[in-house]
This record gives structure tokens, sequence and C-alpha cells, in this order.
């Protein structure tokens, strides 16, 4: 029995790509226009390869290093393995690789886009979206795959050739080792989150400096040097690094799951092993469920309203996923379990999965409230754009800082219930219930930067008036969704770091984390302090990036004679170029602090200091994460809201007003919170997390000698039938 | 013995007051200059007068309310009183009237140091500086009488007429009901901050945005309706917000000291009172050397340093504070003790003193680097201005983010190395160590206030140009103390609010804060926010009051003809009453939240719970303390740099230039940052862990029946004589 789940959760990933490799093939037989689009397609595809080649050149010297280093570690505790490394390898390869297929259908569905909407909206929402989509099933069913054929390999290798029990140290060993693929697919997305984000803030705050405000042109003018160099960042940014992060949050969110359900002792369902096939199966589903989603997402003419098309696949897709995982938690689960001395029932487990997803939506629910136009925190801003850029500034820090309020409350909640319900595995699984329709999210998020760049296409071909309107009217609703999946994600990074956490205790042998004792509460100020030191080193090389891009495109502007007039191109290589080796850069330090850090405290302090570290980590990052984003997000939709017009003491104000141009000023400052720092938040907190898990076996308090004997240390009260010739 | 050291105290905080109706004489006596000087002093002094009044009358009937709930819930528990009630509010008033001290004489100093700067530096620096020593000298002064009074006073009714134990459930009630004092003292701290740190910065901004930004006149121009407004700003935000804030922090951190001090089980030192009595003296003797190095704050001529000058008179009392603490703690403390279960000796003591003393230098120059002109930090602030106002808010937003990571180190370090040498009392201890010189650092940051005041007084009353240059020397020497002032403050807050939450764990009845559990994490993510939603609150509100403050003097100088010609008189007094209006209903949310939240939390969720309500806000508000008061400071001086010019790209910069303006958003941003949300994230802090501790014996997991007998609990060795007469 347990065999046919074991092998079905790989073959609903592989299920996942076939559908994958369908709709892309789909949208590869779209007509792509006139061979000036074409040309411009074609550079930002060749400047987004460009920066992934570079990058992935640094971070396979970064893979070899940490390989290494893992497998030399490896040999140092009984738990784990140097196979650990290849685990890593390969997490870091397929994490990679999900952000290669997101970029490369999103530069070919770009331009696509474009073309379909010189016809209807209908049609490009359909290019744009089914684009998303590939990216969605690209990622899961990536993850699912990976996860599932590793967890068969090393659960074959460790727990039925040893004939250890499923509740030991066998299987410990083989949880420990698969963690091995989620630290890799983390770290490949924090610096693929962190470089895609620092490069496309660069071009993008950089081109506006000089194009909009020096020069007056418009936003994606073709005349502009570095309006290349923008579009390739929203791919790099938004889509390679998306693709990536959520590789990593989707795996990290499964492993955690896995390694708290290993320590569940279930008599016999699914041979002992279904609190660990648990989350993996809800995944695979969550991807077929995804799929009948995205069929729901239509819209039949020019004046359907595309994002209530969104909601219905979304919310399809969520409530089917739910009601789905009851049947499931109550076919595969005992009647009643116990972790770590709590106990609870299998229908408590499925109301864990309720939280988990009523959390989600409710965090989506109010971060739109805080970013969409038109509602109070926006139309504060708005108003506040009346007396200059300052007091635009205030209002917007102030409106992120105000919206770590209910988001936070929520999230207490949900930690509070989903503990209550099912104990640590509750927490655990409401991470992996609200993340399970991933591909689903990652659609919705993905078409937001293919509309923004068909729009940019469309203006740089100087397509008629109506195309991009029709662009226009995908990307508003982009930049909504892009808000509430930072929401989502967030919420969901906030679970999964939590029950990384709770496994990391398990791991390390301790039995608190008391920040009554003065060395942990020292670690969790230092912890509280890394997410402000990242933001700001990703803050901080936005800046100098941006700077170096105004001065190139300041240059060509007075260097080459005729650009104003077209008679001239400029040498968008130049500015590309100044992203890519600037992102590479600058990604360095903030990857090695979110790397070395938990090391060096572990081992230095012991692992109730880093347990503090990591709380402090966890909470200031949900935090500065909320902050950032939500601040961002007001400031760009206040400066949108300008487009149709806003009241000001009585008075309506537009485009190119001095309120508009002082909200212009809170937009470049939200760039770089909103997609570099923000974004980058939940990546950190979840990565320092699995760094401490993969170290915990070696700061254990009661660390066990090295080789000794395999046994199994939690007693179960009749052991598990394993088919097995070997032992040890 | 004991009763020698326990009337000395007081003595102390008497020699203190003499000393400062002494200088207060002095500075009466000083020449006021001509009429128009008077005129313009006696606005801004009844405008002063005119908020504190009204702030005092709502806060009258908050302290009544207060009082009632205090008197009910002392009735309910053994270990409390009603009389709590009164210490309640004798903290209160004494809080208020520190104040009002500060700020009596500021308004009295700040003309006087105008017209003493008609002769020379020297002398307007001598009056600028004694100003701040009388105030410095009544925060602490009051404070030590206030302390060393009530404690006399509880010592004999609860311990000595009852033959109590010093270590038991006696004293204990005696220190609970003392903590009234100290709860009071930082309410009224945390409305004065708040209320004047609105009121001043509503004032500047709405003052700079119309008059310098669009009617082209200087700063405290006397056209400018707003003027006197922002004057009087400097009077009660600077000057009473400040002077009741340390006056808050200064009782607090004492108190601390001594409730954990009560648990030391002490043979025969001084009656067994070292422990408690310790931290008073302390504070009495730093009167003493303050005083001391006021005599050394002295400039030979106008050519003289005056950074130089205060610099001397710090360090002088600081260092013969920490020498004298060394033979106190020698002659005073046993040899060895302990606390908690830590064992440590009089030296461990004196060591962490010393740390406290050394964390407290640190970060003051760590403060220093992050905003002082020329420094790296504020440099690169000033280059990004270059490019506008957007990569000049960018700039200063990652600077003030960066500078959290050295002080946290170094308050990390502290808090590791003070706890090593002498336990959970050495947290404390080191606290008491560093706001020892308290009056010597008030006096520092006071003069800075005054010192605006008096230039503002010069450029209104038209004097000539080297006045306005003498007391700018003045006022940028000031901005440099009130940054590293802050920096201070945030320190000896942590450090303090730590000591706080230690007492408070044993008040509770709870051994340890453990983390690891779902409820109490949840709690620890509740506290981390809400430094978030009280700084929003904070910058909204001066948000909202500057664009009530524009709209007014936009109105003047539209609706009186010829105040541009200095014809007529604009309406100061409406502004004033804008301000004053607007920081009264806004800083009511604010305190409500700090007040109430530990109240819920503890009652709801149980102590446990509220404790890691306590870490999550100490940590936030900690870094974001650190943040805002940075980045504020850095804009700040980086748009003073163009004042001098600056080199940006090989060209020299000065004001007026584009990149100035730009410079001059960020400081606008940086206003309410530096001087209202900043700064009020120590008392948040500080405040919360107080109403912890009072409503800990009410939440106490083995809360004792009420009424019950008082009987020791600690066992003590040999038990203390105590004369007495009476008993239960």
């Amino acid at each position: 029995m347990e065999s046919t789940i074991l092998y079905l959760i790989p073959a609903l990933g592989i299920l996942g790509l076939v559908v994958m490799a369908v709709q892309s093939s789909w949208v590869s037989k779209q007509p792509t226009g006139e061979d000036n689009m074409v040309e411009l397609a074609t550079y930002i595809a060749e400047g987004a390869m460009a920066f992934l080649k570079a990058e992935w050149k640094i971070l396979t010297y970064f893979a070899i290093v940490a390989a290494i280093v893992l497998a030399w570690s490896g040999m140092m505790v009984e738990t784990s393995s140097p196979v650990i490394a290849l685990s890593f390898i390969l997490g870091a390869i397929l994490s990679a690789t999900a952000g290669y297929i997101g970029m490369n259908i999103a530069t070919k569905a770009n331009v696509r886009t474009t073309q379909a909407a010189r016809t209807s909206l209908k049609g490009a929402l359909q290019v744009a979206f089914t684009g998303g989509t590939v990216m969605g099933l690209g990622v899961t069913g990536l993850a699912v795959i990976g996860l599932g054929s590793l967890f068969i390999i090393f659960y074959n290798i460790y727990v039925v050739n040893t004939g250890g029990s499923v509740n030991g140290k066998a299987m410990e060993k083989a949880i420990e080792v698969l963690a091995g693929f989620s630290l890799g697919a983390e770290s490949i997305a924090l610096f693929a989150r962190v470089g895609g984000g620092i490069y496309t803030k660069a071009a993008d705050v950089g081109a506006d400096l000089v194009g909009k405000v020096e020069a007056g042109i418009p936003e994606d003018d073709v005349r502009n040097p570095a309006t290349i160099a923008d579009n390739v960042g929203d791919n790099v940014g938004d889509v390679a690094g998306m693709g990536a992060d959520l590789f990593g949050s989707y795996v990290a969110t499964i492993l955690a799951t896995m390694v708290l359900g290993r320590e569940i002792v279930v008599r016999d369902n699914f041979g002992g092993l279904s609190p660990m096939l648990l989350p993996m199966l809800i995944a695979g589903l969550g991807i077929i469920f995804s799929i009948i989603g995205f069929s729901l997402v239509r819209i039949s003419d020019d004046k359907g309203n595309v994002q209530r098309a969104l909601n219905i696949g979304n919310w399809t897709s969520v409530i089917i996923t739910t009601i789905a995982c009851y049947f499931i938690v109550m076919w595969m689960m005992p009647a009643n379990m116990t972790l770590r001395g709590a106990n609870f029932t299998n229908t408590g487990v499925f109301y864990a999965i309720l939280v988990g997803s009523i959390v989600g939506a409710l965090m989506s629910i109010v971060t739109e409230f805080y970013t969409a136009m038109g509602k109070r925190p926006v139309r504060s801003i708005v108003q506040q754009s009346d007396t200059g850029a300052a007091t635009n500034i205030i209002g917007g820090l102030s409106v992120g800082m105000e919206s770590t309020l209910v988001p936070t409350l929520i999230l207490a909640a949900g930690i509070y219930l989903s503990h209550y319900f099912a104990g640590l595995y509750g927490v655990a699984i409401a991470a992996a219930g609200m993340m399970a329709t991933t591909a689903m999210q990652l659609a919705i998020d993905a078409f937001g930067p293919i509309a923004d760049n068909a729009g940019g296409i469309a203006e740089m071909s100087r397509l008629p008036k109506e195309v991009r309107a029709r662009t226009d009217i995908l990307d508003a609703v982009g930049n909504t969704t892009a808000a509430t999946g930072k929401g989502f994600a967030i919420a969901s990074a906030a679970l999964t770091a939590l029950a990384l956490f709770a496994a990391y205790v398990g791991l390390a042998g301790i039995n608190s984390i008391d920040i009554y004792k003065a060395d942990v509460l020292a670690g969790l100020f230092v912890g509280g302090m890394i997410p402000f030191i990242f933001s700001s080193l990703c803050i901080a090389a936005v800046g100098r990036a941006a700077m170096e891009m105004v001065k190139e495109v300041r240059r060509q502007f007075k260097e080459i004679p005729g650009i104003m007039e077209y008679k001239a191109k400029p040498e968008y290589d130049k500015c590309v170029a100044i992203s890519t080796k600037a992102s590479l850069r600058e990604m360095m330090l903030p990857g090695a602090i979110a790397l070395i850090t938990p090391v060096v405290v572990g081992f230095a302090f012991g692992p109730e200091v880093l347990g503090g570290l990591l709380a402090g980590v966890t909470v200031s990052g949900v935090l500065m994460g909320m902050f950032q984003n939500n601040a961002g997000g007001a400031w760009d939709n206040a400066k949108k809201s300008f487009e149709a017009g806003v009241m000001i003491n009585g008075e309506m104000q537009y485009k190119g007003s001095e309120a508009h141009k002082a909200s212009v000023t809170g937009d470049t400052v939200g760039d770089p919170f909103k997609d570099t720092s923000g974004p980058s938040m939940n990546i950190l907190i979840k990565l320092m997390s699995i760094v401490a898990l993969i170290i915990a076996p070696h700061i254990n308090v009661n660390k066990v000698p090295h080789k000794a004997e395999l046994t199994p240390t939690v007693q179960v009260e009749q052991t598990v039938k394993i088919p097995t010739e070997k032992k040890l």
C-alpha cells in the first residue's frame, strides 16, 4: 500500500510536467508579430539568458564548495551521510532549472502577448496566463518529482535495506540526507532572488531617473538605453528569481512537515509512513487541482473582468484542494497521534490544514487592502503627495509599518490554532496546505511580469494605443496579484520557518529555547538585527547600481547623437552588462550572511542560542518583509492612482501634476523595498532555519558518537514490518 | 549603618536641587536683550506653557483613572497594596515637574543665550549649558529624592513594622508598591515624549514645507506664522518631553536593579539591604560627580572647541563615577552572592558596571559615526542626493538599517558579559551604572535645543550675522550630542527592559520563557509588531498635523496682506493651537496600546506568553529605535553638509543646488523618525515591562490567596535583625 502512494507522488509530478509541455508548445505556436517586435524580444531574451549564465557560473563554484563541506560534515555524524552532498546538488540544479523554465517561457510569451493584444484582451490574457501556468507547473512538478524520488531512494537505502524502524534513527538519517535537497534549492533561491531583485531594480530605477525625470520620455521608450535592461530585469527578477524562490519555499515546507512527521509513531498506516507521505501527496494533488483551476481563467470579451477570472481559478483550486485534503487526511492518517507529548487526531490535522488555508486567504485580503488603489491606505498616500515628496514618503512608511498589525495578529492566531489542533505537526501541515496550490499561485504571479513585458514591447515598437491599453489592464491586475502573492508568501514562509524551527529543536536534542537565559536573549537580539542589515545591503546595492546606470544613460544621451530623434540606436548591451555585473557582485555578502551566521553561532554558542537567533530572524524578517512589501506596493499604486486622476482638496489632479511628481519619488523608493529586500525576507528566514537543521546533528547536546550502531530510539508499540534482507 | 545610607540617598538628591537653584538663579540674572527679543521669547514661553497646561489637564484624568485601577488591583493580592496608587501619582507628578523645570529654564535660557552670543561664543555656551545643567539636576534630583524617600517609608511600613524579612514577601511588597512610582513616571514620560514629539515635528515640517520650500524664506523667519510653534516645539518636545523621558528611564533602571537586588540574600551588609541600596547610592553620587563635570565645560575664547569642552566634562564625570563605583561596591557588597542559582562576587558586580559604562560609550561612538558629517554613511547619502530625492531616501533608509549591526552586537555582548559577571543583577546594575551620570547626559542634551532656540530668536530678531554664526556653532554640536544621546538612551533602555523582564519573571512565578511553545512564540510575534504599529501611528500623526499646519500657513500668507513685507504680524497663536490640539489628540492611541496590551495579554494568555510579548517588543523596539534615530540623524547632517559645500562627481555643490533640495526632502522624512517615533521606542519598551511587573503578582502562576499571612518564603541562613515592635 505504501509503495502505491510512494510511486504515485513522483507520478503526479510527471503529470504536471506533461501538461506543462503541452501548454508550453501552445505558447510557442502563437504568432510573434513583426520583425521589430521580434528583434526587441530577442534582445530581452538574450540579455536574460546572459544573466542566468553568468549567475550559474558563480553559483556552480559556490555549489561545489558547499557540496564538499556537506559531504565532509555528512561523514562526521551517524545520523547523516556524505550522500547529502548529492541531494544538495540535485536541489540546486532543479531550483535553477525551475527558474530557467519560467524565464524561458516568459521571454517567449511576452512578445506573443503583445501580438495577441493587437486583436483582443481575451487572447492576450490567454497567452500571458498560459505562460504563467508553464512556470507554475514547472516549479511544482520538478519539486514533487525531486522530493518524491529521493525519498523513495533514501527510504530504501537507509530504512528498508538496513531493516531500521521508520520512526527511528534510520529514518532520521534518510530525512536528514533529504534535507540537503531543500538546502540546495533554498540557497539557489536566495541568490536568484537577491541577484535578480538587484538587477531588475537597478535597471528600473536607473531607467526612470534619467528617462522619465530628466529626459522626459515615457517608460519603456525605445530611445532609453536602459529600457532593455529594465525589461530583462522583469524576467530575471520577477520570473526567474521568483521561480527559484517558490521552488525553495515549496520544498522547504514539505520537508519541514516530513521531519516532524517522522517523529509521529504510527502503527500501520502505509507502513507507518503516512505522516511523512501526507505533505508530499497533498502537494502532488495540488498540482492536479491547480490544472483544473487554470481552465477556469477565461474572459469572454474585452469587457471581461480579468481579476475576477483569476480569482475564480484561484479559489476553485484552493477550495477543491482543501476538500480533498479532508478525505486524504481521514483516509491516510490514524485516528490518534502523538508528537513530543501533544496528542491529536486526524480531524485535528485537517483543521490545521484548514487554518493554513484561511490564514493564507486572509493574508492576501489584508495585503490587497493595504496596497490596492482606492482603499484608505493608498488614498492617504495620494493625499499626502499634495505637499510634496517628503510627506508622500512619510505616508508610505507609515502605511507600511501599519500594515504589519493585522497580518501579525492573523499569523499569531494561525500559529496558536494550528498548534492547538495538531501540535507542531499542525503548524507544519498548515503551511503545506497553504502551499498546495503553489502552481496556481505562481501562474497568477508570473502572468504579471509577462504582461508588463508585453506592454514594454508594445511601447518600444510604437504599436497603436489600444494595444498598450490592453496590456495595461493586464499589468494593473498583475500589480495587485504581485502584492497579494507576497502576502501569501510571507505567511507561508513564517509557518514553514516555525515548522523548521520545531524540527531543528528535535534534531538538536534540546527541549526548550528559553529567552530568559541571557545568552539566548543575546541570540534573539542578533537574530532580530539580521533582516535589517540584509535589507540594508540589498537596498544600498540597488542604490549604487542605479547610480552607475544613471551615469551610463546620461553618457549615451550625451555622446551618441541622434538617439532622441530615433536616428541612432542606444547601446542597450552596456546597460545590460552594468546590471548583470552589479547584481552578481552585490548578492554575495547578503547570501554569505544568511548561510554562515547560523553555522558560526551554532558551533560557538550551542543549539539553544542558535534557536534564539532563528526566532529573532523569523519574527523580525516577517515584520520587515511585510513592512517593505506593502509600503512599496502602496507607493506604486499611489503613483498609478494619478493616471486615472485623483481628487485632492476638491481638485482633480492627473499625471504630470506636482503631486504626481511627488508620488513618483515614493514609487522609486518603494522599488527596492517591494522587489529586492522585501521578498528576500521569506527566503532569508527559511534558509537560515534549513542551515540550522542541517547542522543540528553536529551541535546536538547529546551528540552520538560517530559510526555508532543504528538502533531505533523511539519505542514503538508494535514494530513495523518492513521487507528486508540485510541487517547491520 | 543602613540608616546612614538610607538617609544619605535623598540628601544627595536635595544637594542636587540646591545646586540647581543656584544655577537657575544665575541664568535668570543674565541680560535678555532688546524688547523685540523678549517679546519673541515670551511668545515661545507662553506657547510652551499653554501646551504643558493642556497636556497636564488630560494626563490628570488619565492619572486619576489609572490610580483607581491600581488601588483596586493593589487590594487584590497579598504582595501589593492600594498604596501603590499613591506611589503612582507621586511618580507622575514628579515626572511632569521634571519636564516643567527643564522647559521653564530652557525658555529663559534661550533669549539669554542669544544676548550672550552678541558678545562671545564663550558666554553663549555658558548660558546655554548652565540652562542644561538645571534640567539635568532637576530630573535626577527629583528622581533620587522621590525613590529614596519612598523606599524609606515603605521599608519602614512593610518590613520594619511587620518584622518581615528583607529578603521575603514583606520586602517584595515594599518594592512592588515602589514600582508604582516608576509606572507613574514612565507613563507620563510616554505621553510627554509622544505628544511633544508630534508637536515639535508637526510645527517643524509644516513650517519648512511652506516657508522654506514654497515661500522661499529662511528657517526661523519671523514672517512664517508657524515659526513660533516650531520654536515652542523645541521646548515641549526636545526639552520637556526628553526631561520626562529620562526621568522615567532613570527611575526604571534603579527600580529594576532593586527588584532583583531584593532576591539576593545578604547576610549582614547594611541590614541585608545593600543590593537594593547600591543602585540608589550610585545614582545619588552620580549627581555629585556630574556637578564636578559641569565645572569643566568651558571654552576660553571664540576659537574654543565646544564639542571638546563637552566631552571633557562628560568623560570626567563618567570616569570618576566608575572609579567611585569600584570602592562603593567593594565596601557595600558581600564577597559572594547568589541570585536565582547564579553565584557571583562583588568584583563581578563592579565588572558588570564597567561593562555597562563601556557599552554606553561604544554605543555613543557608533551612533556618532553613523550620523556625523564627513563620515562614510552621511557622505554616501550626500552622494546619492545627486540623482534626486528618491536615491537620497533610499540611501538614508539603508544607512539607518545598517546602523543596527554594530550596536546590536555591542548590546548582545553587553548582555552576555554583564550576566556572566554578576547574573541578572549584573545586567541591571550595568544599566544603573550607565545611567549614573544622567545629570551630565541631560545637561549636554538639553543644551542643544536651547542653542537651537537661541538661533531662532537671533534670526527672528534679525540680529547681525555673527550672532547667528555663534549660535549655529552651538547648534551643530547640539545635533551631534542629540544623536549620541539617543544611542546612549536606547542602550540603557534595552538593558533596563531586560532587567525589568528578569524581575517580571521572578514576580510572575515562572522559570522560563520558552519560545519553543507555540503560544509564547505567537506572543513574540505580536510583541515584535508593536513597535511597528506604534511608529506608524507617531509618523502618521506628524504627517497629518503637518498638513493642517501647511494649510493654515498658506491661508495666512494668502489672507493677511503685508506679511511678506514685515508690515503685518502673522497669527502665531493659530499655529500654536494646531500643534497643541493635534499632538494631544494623537498621543492617546499609541499611549493606550503601550499600557493596555500587556494587561490584556497577561490576563488572557498567562505570564509566559506575556514574557514572549515583552521580549518581542524589546528586540523589535531597540532595532526600530536605532534604525529611525540614526536614519533621521544621518539625513539631517547630509542636508547640513551642503551648507559648507560638498564634492559630488568632482564638482562642489552648495545650499540651493538640486542635490541640496533633494537632501531637504530626506531631512523632512527624518524629522518624525528621529524626534517622534525613534526616541519613543525606549519608553515604549520600558513602560510595557513596568506594566508587566505591576500585574505580575496578579497573573502569578502560583498566585497566593488574598490576604494570606505574610511570611518570608526565602530561606535565609541567618535571619536579619530588624528593630521592630509590631507583628502581624
